[in-house]
């Protein structure tokens, strides 16, 4: 096995300029944020056979890994600036680690997010990023300021990445063409940094976070911080290309709670709509109205004639994510 | 099992007057650090079985995870100011979380370092802590920086941690008294952040590390960085008061290459000796002179007569750390 300093210099140390004062190889990095910014910081730990597959893509891996911690500073509205990375690997496999580092950096690089520090361990296999963003003072979007009478809003589409987990697991009949189609949203999520910056610059969102485990799951996150409930149009929700083919049943549960989407969900001044719709279509990254926030508790989800769903009385109770 | 939520809220949630601007329960933690400061970063991952036995005393666990982190804080000479806690276990067992978390934050409260963030997951059970320190600029101390001609110190004692697992692991006969007045030091280790403040603020050291892998291995991590080698006496290196009644091999391989030390070693000027005698008795971390930085590469480890000393020809090559 390679001994950890030789895996770190030969993976994972680069020589980049970079924000980082000092990066890898002290007991500490040190990191010089922009005077007066504020820091967001975020942490996400991957664990095999819970968040992957065992002997999943290396080179996805990393992608993920970095992208899902990257979707939390996108759902702030920060820009990123650093990571740090801590491995633990049952073995210093050399093909594995090329693969993941290359995804992690491809990725890295993509957002000028500089690796500065890590730690690497024999273990079972188990992949934490914390990642660093900056952000002007009072522009971060939080999950607790939704007011009665916003627009909910979605980005791009969900429900790719559930109908991928459902064709791996046989729990649908799912061809390849739809297969090939939905499966990079479930290994190559697209971080929505751009779009958070945005909204987040330009005070357009009064609340905001990305969809990781579901969206009737998650915005209920933004309607217990903000006191409020919502009314939300299930066939609103924007399906992913090889979902919106799925049967009317599957395709409501998978964009509802399918999970794995990281997509943004923010509420915002009806006033904003038309600079919302610019400022999406200036980051190329499109954006539908799906509800709205309304005084009373608790989420109501209706059809497009206005009448209540019950994505549980549709007979999908069983595609639980594990 | 308890949800991510409940368990969070239940165990990790605090409600503290803090130097987080948004803590626990949002897409990400919003820090803001003095104006003009460094922050200090650094990630350490624990793994069962690798860093810890099975069955380990979780509130131990708990000091310790934070410990070895705040040690690499205390290296620097930063400041602590936060940390994010990510935890994987296979299951939400309440005792053990009680005492993980009282363990945690009794050391952390103790440094006003305060848990703005974190991820909970199932999984083989991995503890992962990432902590935010801060400095002036200028004053952080690398291990880059040792000059010929330094001395070389080490805060505390040495040793008392390795002798507790030569104890769990009937390598060697110890006796209950000494393994009691020994074991504090491999389960509740003691970070030296008020000595490398001091030592960072007063400018009294030119380059500084935590000895966590041993003595001789950590030293040479400064002689690499500052292109330098140097002469240690072995038998000045401070033994634990466990340690000291051994005889001389074991007492000599332990104080070495013992690891799980947590105390610092740092270089610094011979002018300094008084400046540092004096901030280590204001801050009651006792230190000890060991050796001196020389142009020649190498480390050179001699005995009291100044006679080279072999430790691999001491026949104690298997008490390797695991």
């Amino acid at each position: 096995m390679l001994s950890e300093f030789d895996l770190i210099k030969q993976y994972f140390q680069r020589d980049l300029p970079g924000r980082a004062t000092l990066g890898i190889g002290d007991d500490c990095a040190l990191l010089t944020p922009t005077a007066g910014a504020q820091l967001a910081i975020s942490t996400d730990m991957l664990v095999e056979n819970r968040h992957f597959f065992a002997g999943a893509d290396p080179r996805c891996l990393g992608h993920k890994a970095l992208a899902v911690n990257l979707s939390d500073l996108a759902a702030m509205g920060a820009t990123p600036l650093a990571f740090t990375l801590a491995l633990a690997m049952p073995k210093a496999d050399p093909a594995w680690l090329e693969g993941f580092s290359r995804g992690l950096f491809e990725l890295a690089d993509l957002y000028g997010c500089e690796l500065i520090g890590g730690d690497t361990t024999r273990g079972p296999l188990n992949i934490c990023i914390t990642v660093f963003g900056e952000i002007a003072p009072g522009q971060a979007l939080k999950r607790s300021g939704a007011v009665v009478g916003d627009d909910i809003w979605v980005s791009g589409t969900l429900g790719d990445a559930r109908l991928t987990l459902a064709g791996l697991r046989d729990e649908l009949p799912i061809d390849q063409d739809s297969l090939a189609l939905a499966a990079p949203r479930m290994h190559l999520p697209d971080p929505r940094i751009a779009l958070g910056q945005v909204l987040a610059q330009q005070g357009l969102a009064h609340a905001a976070l990305d969809i990781s485990d579901g969206f009737v799951g998650d915005l209920g996150h933004i309607l217990a911080a903000s006191k409020a409930g919502a009314r939300v149009n299930v066939d609103a929700l924007p399906a992913g290309p090889a979902l919106a083919s799925q049967e009317t049943a599957v395709r409501r549960q998978f964009c509802a709670q399918g999970g794995d989407d990281y997509e943004l969900c923010f509420s915002a001044d009806p006033g904003q709509r038309d600079a919302i719709m610019a400022a999406a279509a200036a980051c190329g990254t499109p954006v539908t109205r799906v509800g709205i926030i309304e005084a009373q508790p608790g989420l109501r989800l209706v059809d497009g004639a206005g009448l209540a769903v019950d994505l549980d009385a549709a007979g999908f109770d069983h595609f639980i994510l594990p």
